[in-house]
């Protein structure tokens, strides 16, 4: 099985080691973890960020699978790249899967970043008057029933890895559902 | 053409009022919008979340393109719930058009929220050291060319707008594009 690693783990300054600990905990499990930054793009010319979206797609649709770093990323919810892609792959109808390192439900997140309060209506509200979603998910409910129905439930640690985006074990649990499934 | 109307506008304290403007817009074009606040759901049911869902994707699928809007919400890019119907469009292979009322390009979108400098090896990072996308687009890459590919480039006003959640002048450029395909 050919799993596409999606993630912010491509912005990291060790994006490209992240990426070879990624392939090789894939392989210790029998399948094939395919990661944008494999694609050889020169990032200095002028269609760089076109041929980057060309790879990206190209390797998806190789994919059977998908395994998605949802990691809150500027901001209380995931990476947009990311969430594009595990959208585009549950459209394809392939196998979705996604870890989350911070296990905080929404709200919480939403706080960190100003106040959450309830309006007059009862409604959760950010500082802004827009609706904080409140079913005790996470993130946003369309990704986390889209891996419901497309995959396996959104993986998270029991706390706060202590290095968020370098702590590989809820990825490893991805990788383990995925083998099960193609077994 | 039936025409998905995806945005972070659900959670506006006035969301059922821009639903029936957007709908409006969209009937005068000649073509209609379909706004998910018009799933009936009993947002106090215990699967509310799941019915969203399930509402929204049987919406998505009824259409024959998805309308997005990508204004930024909560950071520096675009509603992951969004991103996530864009992506779902896009895999599905239906028409995908988007625009977004903040036109500036990421970068400074990102500055909003924290320093954003050059890292000794030349990268443009956050605060935190995370690789800022610079390639001239108002946001990440995959969402700015999908839309290249399965529809139109995103649609951006001149300047900012007096109110950037209410305001439809882009929108409104989206439905023409819409239905100059639909006709």
């Amino acid at each position: 099985m050919k799993i596409y690693l999606a993630g912010p783990d491509v912005f990291l300054p060790d994006a490209l080691d992240i990426g070879r600990r990624k392939r090789e905990i894939c392989a210790r499990h029998g399948v094939t973890g395919l990661y944008p930054l494999d694609n050889v793009i020169d990032r200095g010319a002028s269609d760089a960020s076109l041929r980057i979206f060309e790879g990206n797609q190209a390797m998806m649709d190789a994919c059977e699978a998908i395994i998605a770093n949802l990691t809150p990323f500027r901001g209380p919810g995931a990476d947009a790249g990311t969430v594009y892609e595990l959208g585009y792959m549950a459209g394809r109808g392939k196998l979705c899967l996604g870890y989350s390192n911070d296990p905080s439900p929404y709200p919480a997140r939403t706080a960190r970043f100003g106040t959450v309060t309830t309006s007059s209506e009862g409604r959760l509200i950010d500082m802004h008057g827009l609706t904080v979603e409140d079913f005790g998910h996470p993130d946003n409910l369309m990704m986390i029933h889209a891996l419901d129905s497309y995959g396996c439930p959104l993986v998270v640690p029991q706390e706060l890895p202590a290095d968020i985006w370098r702590d590989l074990a809820s990825f490893e649990a991805c990788v383990r559902l995925a083998a099960a499934r193609s077994a």
